[in-house]
């Protein structure tokens, strides 16, 4: 086991944090060897400074780690960042300008023109950007990222339908899990016989990271896919896993549900041909018992990094709909990271 | 008091039952007379038959009722009906063709080509279905419903659009509270940490119901409206209050949300102008928070008779999109029956 | 309306603080006049400054107030306060100097030997602590608290038993709502599907709280009644009424439950020998159905101001038990001091 | 695998069945053969006959049984029998007498006098009754029971102390999960914002259950254990685990909070001994978080095989108090019936 690689996590206590040095634990080419919180954590065993919010027990090798500082030097080439948005900006870049391959699930970076925005299965190319954002930013390390929680699921399921029929349009209402917003996060007195139909900046970030994220890199530029998404999010007192109920407009006329349900068994992309360690034996999952995918039934389908689509029928409007469901700490966030790390390790891009 | 009308009301001990009994209590014109439910209940008092499940007491009135048999003769001129769709048929019809009123919550009869489904703002033109019902049937009495819990809320915030701007397609999701599944009703297994992303024939209601609503009754017989309905509906762990995100391709380009708040606060109806006891000031009430409406906090604006509005902002793909809330066993049910049966009584169509 | 008392509401934005605009905003005796709360709300109208957090919408007079400072002179001789313990102490002391009667639901100044920790039903002769107060401290005004959420209901219950029986010691487990915790309060992440076994502080509360309500005020001094409490506090997800699982060993023997039931609907006090207007007709509110009280159900019996109890059933252990329900922020905490606010009146002890 | 004994599953299609059948998907001494459900699933595939409610997908060899009725045959020398208590009687007993081993997670038998109820850890010797009751009632297999699901996880942790300190009274309110009403079971509108303040037959099934498990078996007949049982019992929005607050009264005066822990990190018991499969390396797992144990995050402590125990502190009335959390269909029931499934095949009491 000593030949893994050290990474460190960043935001190491919080809710994804968490996930991270959960996912971490056991993994066969990682180990997490720094955790790095804010100031009220830092020098404190990871232990000590650490609600732990996860079933089951801390993994003993962090628990013993002593958090470090956000300014502090990292020895690990790698790091994942679950930072809170205020803080990831800085961090982050300094980090890759240092040197260290910088996996980040913040959104910050996201949307930038030299930063990759990845899903292995559905746009693994898009790592040729890091070439380009070493160049212009002049750092020997890199930042990727991984997509909002909630973007990644759908996307997930939206790719190979853009493949085989091309697509022009999304509409999506989201039922999204309060473990997306952290802890201590969304209120119990706003959950408890409730429904907040409103998750801030979510609707804006669906639509902008499903247009990069199908789009292609071309020139040394990302090129946006041509599609309108319009989004509805809303919270519901659910633990961890988004339902989202989705109605597409494809390229073409008149595609039958069967032929759906045939491209999303069939889907299958790099991550699967790679064999990479966190990745699904099938990204999609479809169940056909007409009330699934749920939540507590669906979400840790293929340990969590599946999408589970369920009820794909037709859409008297757009064409197509269908449910799906993904879990959001797990493939919607740190678990999604590790997978982009995993991709990077395999093409020769980590600093190892 | 005593001048009150005495009516009956079918299907007593049921959820829809109960909030029949409840809204009645101390109404200016009706009074509960008669309680009739299923052969476990009949001849015990309605107080020993019934699992109360609203909140403050069972009203005394109703309380010492002794409940009657589904196929007992009725003296009350009025059948409140929240029978269960299997048995809702033939008494229904038997009661009308009895001389009855019947104002019916239940499925059964709403599609047929002579029953009014109604929403006094929004068709009441279409009471006059009742003497063609009369005439074909050789009834001496009625049978009027009113539409499923879901849809009865879209429609009142889909009149006024319709009105002011032309209606071509609505796409809805909704996220369902489990009081209208009735009692016992949704397993709580299925509700702790969980959505479930089916409701049976709910979708199917949605659209048929919403096209009947809208549509004219001209020449004898209903023309449907010409609108598209796509409908996607869950089951969420609320009590009360249906949630749903609603999006609209108006007959015109170029509406503004401000022109949709604008007709939404302006909408009033038959009820209105009538004043009816249980008419709404207004039936749509706007929320003008970005995060409302929310079931816990909205569901009994106006006593339950008003359908709550909030985020009317664009659709990139449809035009306009809004969310909507409104209480399912009020105006979504028992309520609705009131409603009609006040306005049969004003318009002189009642057998008293 | 124009002779009501103004009073002032500290705390005025939170979740308690909520609950007193409310209930006071058609009190027959006091109107707020000025709302005061910490420092991002002051100099906004409280309509902006408040995320309104209760069902119906805010009234229209408190809306407009303008917010003031913790620090500003008040001119109503009234203030009811709904203040974070933190910064309790100093501004309730200062505002009781300066000639305010100042009723508190903050626990700071509960225990001290001239504060009365008032019930009116319970101990209204503890009013004569005011006296003592007022000299000891120099003060013109005086401070009075009314007790912690469960405590308060708990010791509704025990009263009656006390008088009746005599009482040597309480087992209690409590299942308490979020709403005691305010607001943001508890995170959902703790609620859904969850139990929490801890609430800081409550234990000690319930015990020390009991011991002064249930003892007399004799010679100057409070002698505590001599009764043992062991309290286990459990946080539920439930949003308001706390349920407490009561076992008591009286100082009889052989005390029936049938006896037990006749004292609790015997029980009157104070407030409803002088009719004070948020006095509950029945302090304490007996349910004979074998699964209440319940929450959803009962809580809002008496409009939230009396205690709802059921099963009074022998204890093999302790000798009876029972269980009990109350709305923790309407009679355990808002409620309670307008009630005791109403009392001060009577007995001609407010500043005006 | 071939070596497996081959087991039934009685009333497999249900909650405690299904949990049967997966815990003893990958069993290294038993595998599913048989399942057996009521008359509508009979002849179906038990993949098509069964609403799987459980994370993860059914095991596939399960899947594909045919269902077989209650009169049928069974092949198997082992019967799990998870049936409804108003038929279990009769079927268990006809099996028993057909030379089955019949490991009963149902009420029926456990009070009878030659029936031993059993948890291998406290009362391993009770095994010896299996002997008396083949003789008295001429049976070649026997019936054998394991306990209630709240009474299972509090005698374990009562086991150490009844041991090492003598035991006189125990308090307890539960806080019980709605999966031990198996499904549908709990309405969800009894479980969305409410607590059930009753469970029937609960409470004294705690006690009597109490008192035979921690009672000797002598001279061929149980002696029960004479302790006082107080249990209250409430059903909370949880779906798996139920959380209890214990007061106990023991034997010797004086015992510390420090000297219980003590014994409870000590305790081992015979399938620790005998490293039976199913066994939990601790049956007691202390957890020293002040707001722990909770069902979210304890119950799946050693794969949902260990009591979880926290708060032990003094109780002013009883002596000493603590909470303890036990998953309730793993330890509560399946498991229960397996670990003494195991225990018997060690003790070469399986008729195999």
């Amino acid at each position: 086991m000593s030949e893994r690689i050290p990474v460190a996590v960043l935001g190491a206590t919080g809710s994804v944090g968490q996930r991270f040095v959960q996912l971490l634990a056991n993994h066969p080419w990682f180990r997490v060897a720094e955790v790095v919180a804010s100031e009220r954590s830092v020098g404190k065993r990871y232990r000590d400074a650490t609600e732990w919010r996860l079933d089951a027990f801390m993994p003993e090798d962090a628990a013993n780690l002593v958090v470090q500082d956000y300014g502090d030097d990292l020895a690990s080439p790698i790091a994942f960042s679950a930072l809170p948005g205020e803080v990831a900006g800085e961090i982050e870049q300094r980090l890759a300008r240092e040197g260290h391959a910088v996996l980040s699930n913040t959104s910050t970076h996201r949307m930038e023109p030299d930063v990759p925005l990845l899903i292995p299965e559905v746009n693994a190319d898009h790592v040729a950007a890091i070439e380009a954002q070493r160049k212009n930013r002049g750092w020997s390390g890199f930042i990727a990222t991984n997509p909002n929680c909630s973007a990644i699921h759908m996307v997930l399921t939206l790719k190979p339908l853009y493949d085989a029929f091309g697509l022009d349009a999304v509409m999506v209402t989201t039922m999204q899990a309060v473990s997306g917003a952290g802890y201590p996060g969304v209120p119990s007195l706003d959950m408890i016989d409730n429904v907040v139909p409103y998750i801030g900046k979510e609707e804006e970030k669906m639509a902008e990271e499903t247009r990069k994220l199908l789009g292609g890199y071309q020139g040394g530029a990302f090129v946006d896919a041509d599609i309108v998404v319009s989004a509805s999010c809303n919270r519901v007192p659910v633990r961890d896993g988004h339902t989202e109920a989705v109605s597409v407009r494809l390229g073409q006329n008149g595609v039958t549900p069967e032929e759906v349900l045939s491209v999303f068994r069939a889907f299958k992309g790099k991550p699967q041909e790679l064999g990479l360690p966190s990745a699904p034996v099938s990204p999609i999952v479809v169940r056909c018992e007409q009330n699934r995918p749920q939540p507590v039934l669906d979400r840790d389908t293929e340990r969590g990094m599946a999408s589970v689509v369920g009820r794909v029928r037709p859409c008297p409007i757009l064409g197509i709909k269908y449910v799906l469901l993904g879990h959001n700490t797990v493939r919607g966030a740190a678990g999604a990271s590790i997978l982009n790390a995993e991709l990077f390790k395999v093409e020769g891009l980590l600093p190892v």
